[in-house]
């Protein structure tokens, strides 16, 4: 569905806002405001998938938020990853917290559920996968840094525990995002986001 | 305060999980279960704050999520970024949803509200910082990139309308990240998220 994204400014307080209506008064102090530029949005748009090759995959191990996990399936389908292995707690579709971060793309990134993430791992690595964990403590990831070749699985783990420490023992290589700022943690989902992406844009265009 | 994720196996269904206290059986099925590794954790730690320098700020133009805030709010302290501009309608410190997702990271990065993005964009401008507009449409973003020197500003816009159009005209550069899959959209926080690690991680340790 086409709809159209219009931008005001209102000549009493100043606020300069969007809207997908028409607005004729300033939602904040009901000001006269002005119309300025417009933008045409597609908002259902669904597009064929081009997964990355060789493809890349993750490893949900027992994520508690069903936010978090709609939120990777979001980033995965965007970076081009093929599947999702949810594992232990890690909630799974249908679930409405999933679709509610997933946006649909719950229905574009295939997914599988099991109850032992090692299990996973260990079938995963013999069938040529290169497994990295993100998990606090590892190697610092530098964006320029090698990435991996061939199938490659990342996986990240309980927004409180972490990963379990018999998978990091599995992995081939275990990665962290160095942190500054006083509380140095970052949400999973987006963590998850700067590594895909930053490993998808190399794939997709090597320099 | 110190606490301590244990991990734990069930002996029935064979579901792998972790528990931040001791656990004597499944909580899927009730069966026995094995008791695995373990790790400490800091749950509450506060760090002295290390801002970049030169310094790195946003311009949050009309978000209409409180989570994504949060979640920017977190992420910025994460990456060592100075302040964030609210503009517009963007829900701005004290307010619960802010703080559900910021976990503390919105008393560590400093802020100011604006009720005119573009007025904050064209003084920065003045100031000497460069800007950038994170939007469909621009420049694809590489992570291999050059990335800007001095005073750095990102921009995001609103999650449904995009970044107003007036804005565009006033950015040194408008990039995107480029998307596969079927839905190519992410989640704002998400995408500030890997471009300000994309640029902070090199910006700390140039190559």
């Amino acid at each position: 569905m086409a709809v159209k994204a219009r931008f005001y400014r209102c000549e009493g307080c100043g606020l300069r806002f969007p809207a997908l209506e028409e607005v004729g008064k300033c939602p904040a102090c009901g000001g006269g405001v002005v119309r300025g530029g417009e933008r045409g949005l597609e908002t259902d748009a669904e597009h064929p998938s081009e997964p990355l090759f060789p493809p890349c995959s993750a490893v949900l191990e027992n994520l508690r938020s069903a936010w978090n996990v709609g939120s990777i399936f979001r980033t995965a389908d965007a970076a081009g990853w093929s599947h999702l292995h949810l594992c232990g707690i890690t909630p799974a579709p249908p679930h409405p917290g999933i679709s509610k971060t997933a946006l649909g793309a719950e229905r574009c990134v295939s997914w599988s559920y099991h109850p032992d993430a090692v299990e996973v791992i260990e079938r995963l690595r013999k069938e040529g996968w290169t497994v990295w964990v993100l998990e606090t403590g590892g190697e610092p990831w530098h964006p320029e840094d090698p990435i991996p070749e061939g199938p490659f699985t990342l996986v990240v783990g309980n927004e409180l525990a972490g990963v379990d420490p018999e998978i990091l023992s599995l992995a081939h290589r275990v990665v962290e995002l160095p942190m500054r700022g006083c509380k140095r943690s970052l949400n999973v989902s987006v963590a998850f986001g700067v590594l895909a992406l930053g490993i998808s844009l190399r794939r997709l265009t090597p320099r």
